[in-house]
């Protein structure tokens, strides 16, 4: 099994990406590495990393690299050498299982729409974010790699969401919810109510309708929605947690007493910080394109990274993709045709 | 000026509501009020807070009330005379000026949409929740009246939000932003994008598009999205703070160190609680119909109560409603015919 891996991405890279490298190379014997970014940028930290000349590391050189601030479109055409790119490439051309990026999602979106196309019957890709909830963790489905969504968009996530929770979580029928703003039916908008129609008829655990604020509740394992909602959901859910960051530490700078209290307690909310960057996630899966990619946050720490690696490995050793095509073959079983009803 | 209150509305109805109604009496002198409620239940009450015979309360009786799991459409049609239903009909009668309940937001909308209308040019009504920020406060518009928009609904909650930031925040030029999933115009859904251009040439102060994480650090005033995404981070932002409490007592209870620092640093966590639900806001104004409707949370205080009165009443008095229709037609002006492009 071999894995090509963005040197290129994230906040620190590339020194926190090869890193993590060095610590899958030992910690996952049996896969080989495509390590890719700008040769003289890297040859620093394998130097430093014991990694120079590693048999199980070929590196492929590309010249450039996304940044953040690049729009996603112009990247794939202007940046047509970018590590991304390049991964995106060597995953299409099948000379790697897998690709691992802690970079610019939208880049990584487009460069793999475009080259690395989409499993047979699957309209749209989605991006499963890892989320935390009171009783554990769920999937927010799709976290932003399709903005505008049809019906059978919706529930075709639902089908490659049911199989990556089972092997995230290891449970055989994970439930499935529809983000929606009601309990009932006969509410939501346009989409979520022709897709509910859809939902109750598909070979997955649906439990039908779920409200944003029962979520966090941990009331399903995976959350299906739009990309623009669930990014919205995604990105106001790190921006509140941030300023409750702000607001406490202010209240709690507030006088000598709090203070005391505060670092009596500090232990506490270290852990609080925790619960939203857990660096075992690693990463979220691009769902339903022809290969495994797994994009990690741009602050990946190395952990984060050498967990990337991990999930990678272990997606290609559960067969994802061959399992999201069965399961897309029993959706067409029970729906037909149906599942192409047209709907906002 | 004379204010309909659904005295059968809201969690803690109708004590909480009666006795807000009571502070009301005394604070605003310059009003009346109609309390609408079942008589039998409110006259306990009425009596309690010395309100039986005020001469500035007429009380109206409503025989059934919109239970909060009641769905929204079944309400209007099975309860014709609930206290919503009752208050929406004196709205539309114009025997009162302004009607406030602190209860059913959905069946609010609906007995509002049918019965009140919008004003004159506005297509759907908008919900305006008032958010925290880290440098104060900001409007959300529309957190749930209007799941389905067309990009002249965002652009028309635009203009009611600029009229209803400059009363409530007291500025003159309010910052408008567009929720989206990008910071640059190529980004967003077909429906912001769509959006994005009118509203750059709408006569308001147009920021851009706004990404969900930076929305509670204070970026803008007010924050336009469509009803159903605004209501998924309307509900997620309070289903996050109720888990962080969750956290955070579960962190905090670990042992005993920390525990005893919990206690010192007490008052810091009662302020974090309070900035999610500000007794002072008193409610959310539903813009855009022919009326002043403001929408108290379920869970409202009477000083909620008091407040989301006083709301309505500086609505009336600031003639929201005829500085949206003016808004409006300025609108026009700018963008003509163009105002009803289509897109999804």
């Amino acid at each position: 099994m071999k894995i090509a891996v963005d040197a290129m991405g994230g906040d620190f890279a590339p020194g926190a990406v090869i890193e993590g490298l060095a610590m899958a190379v030992t910690d996952f014997p049996h896969c080989e590495f495509a390590l890719v970014g700008h040769q003289d940028k890297v040859a620093f930290y394998l130097e430093k990393y014991g990694l120079a000349g590693h048999p199980r590391i070929e590196l492929v050189h590309a010249e450039t690299v996304c940044e953040m601030s690049d729009p996603s479109a112009i990247s794939l055409r202007a940046k047509r050498n970018s590590s991304i790119t390049v991964c995106a490439r060597l995953l299409k051309e099948k000379t790697v299982d897998a690709m691992v990026t802690p970079g610019h999602t939208g880049a990584t979106v487009a460069a793999t729409k475009v080259l690395v196309r989409n499993l047979p019957g699957i309209d749209r890709a989605a991006l499963a974010a890892n989320m935390p909830s009171q009783k554990g963790r769920f999937l927010l489905i799709d976290a932003g790699a399709t903005p505008d969504c049809a019906p059978r968009n919706l529930v075709e996530f639902a089908i490659m969401g049911d199989v990556y929770a089972q092997y995230l979580f290891g449970i055989p029928n994970p439930r499935i919810g529809l983000l929606s703003v009601g309990g009932e039916d006969v509410k939501g908008c346009e989409l979520t109510k022709a897709a509910f129609k859809l939902l109750e008829r598909a070979p997955i655990n649906f439990i039908g309708n779920v409200e944003a604020d029962t979520v966090f509740e941990g009331v399903t394992d995976v959350l299906i929605c739009d990309g623009f909602t669930g990014n919205v959901l995604l990105k106001g859910a790190e921006g509140l947690a941030k300023s409750t960051v702000y607001w406490l530490k202010k209240m709690l700078t507030k006088n000598a007493m709090r203070l005391i209290g505060a670092t009596l307690a500090h232990n506490a909310f270290r852990e609080l910080k925790a619960i939203g960057a857990a660096d075992s996630i690693g990463g979220a899966p691009l769902l339903g394109i022809n290969g495994i990619c797994i994009i990690g946050h741009g602050g990946s720490t190395p952990t984060a990274v050498r967990n990337a690696i991990r999930v990678a490995a272990e997606c290609v050793e559960f067969k994802l993709n061959n399992r999201i095509i069965a399961k897309h073959n029993q959706l067409l079983e029970a729906l037909g045709n149906d599942l192409y009803v047209s709907g906002k």
